[in-house]
């Protein structure tokens, strides 16, 4: 059902009856979620209709698929802003199909790091590729200039937010 | 910690190592995914420091804000896209502070619908123009212009989203 989908994410709708100049950060800024959201609503429904997973999985195999010397769930739980109890649950929910091991450190043999089997990295190849390639589905209709402008501006918002936070915790 | 904050969900790090033309549109959704992270992130944070409250809750009271009459929990459940379970946990967190109230509909006795008690639309007013006031500082560093180019290419951005929905549903 598309059109509910769209219509449930479309939380520009809220401030329909607002003057035009009125909440114009509000604006813009239900949009950028309301863009991130339909996005992420298809990646969430992709991954589960096609691969039979979740985006918090795909998220962590994304986190092991690059650090081929695996992360401490503590590290993992850090990155992905996640609590330790979710992370331990996450873990095994890759752990039991063998998509993931823990593996102890060179030297420190008290820390249990998580890496990917070679079967997990084959399967997370293919989630991958897919995931890639569903991106660029979905931004197909973005003019080549458009996307450059947009790839420009969002590092300025992105600078932009991250002043703010300094300014807010100094 | 906001060094931590913007290092975790910085997800741009990922592909560093990309030649530059590579992978563009993954790219660009990495960015605006980032922009949309770094301030959910900090709004659960206010939400959470300022008002005991979580997003999900503010989220659901901002729903029942605009309806003067009321939604059922089916309602809710379809337009905030979770599932009925968490609605129902969730309207409880809200009914036993007296934030929301039930009510019968007026013609069909059994439908049940929520609605924002006096003190929760007071309550709701309060943190609702915080969060309008949380939005303007984040993105008080970008400048108008930018701000107006942004607002109208996320606007193609969603058009072409939703094009790319429909054309895969058809």
């Amino acid at each position: 059902m598309p059109d509910d989908r769209s219509a449930a994410v479309d939380l520009e709708t809220s401030l329909a009856g607002a003057p035009a100049g009125d909440k114009a950060d509000l604006r813009l800024w239900l949009r950028l979620l309301s863009c991130a959201n339909l996005i992420e609503a298809e990646i969430r429904r992709r991954l589960r209709d096609r691969f039979s997973t979740t985006l918090p999985r795909f998220d962590l195999m994304a986190q092991l698929d690059r650090e081929p010397d695996g992360l401490t769930l503590g590290e993992i739980s850090r990155r992905m802003m996640v609590s330790n109890g979710n992370v331990t649950a996450l873990a095994a929910s890759l752990l039991a199909p063998g998509l993931v091991e823990r593996r102890a450190h060179a030297t420190d043999r008290r820390a249990q790091f998580l890496c990917l089997t070679p079967h997990g990295r084959l399967v997370f190849g293919q989630q991958s590729a897919a995931h890639e390639k569903w991106i660029a589905e979905l931004f197909a209709g973005v003019s080549p200039r458009d996307h450059a402008d947009l790839y420009r501006l969002l590092a300025a918002v992105k600078a932009a937010i991250r002043q703010a936070l300094q300014d807010e915790s100094a």
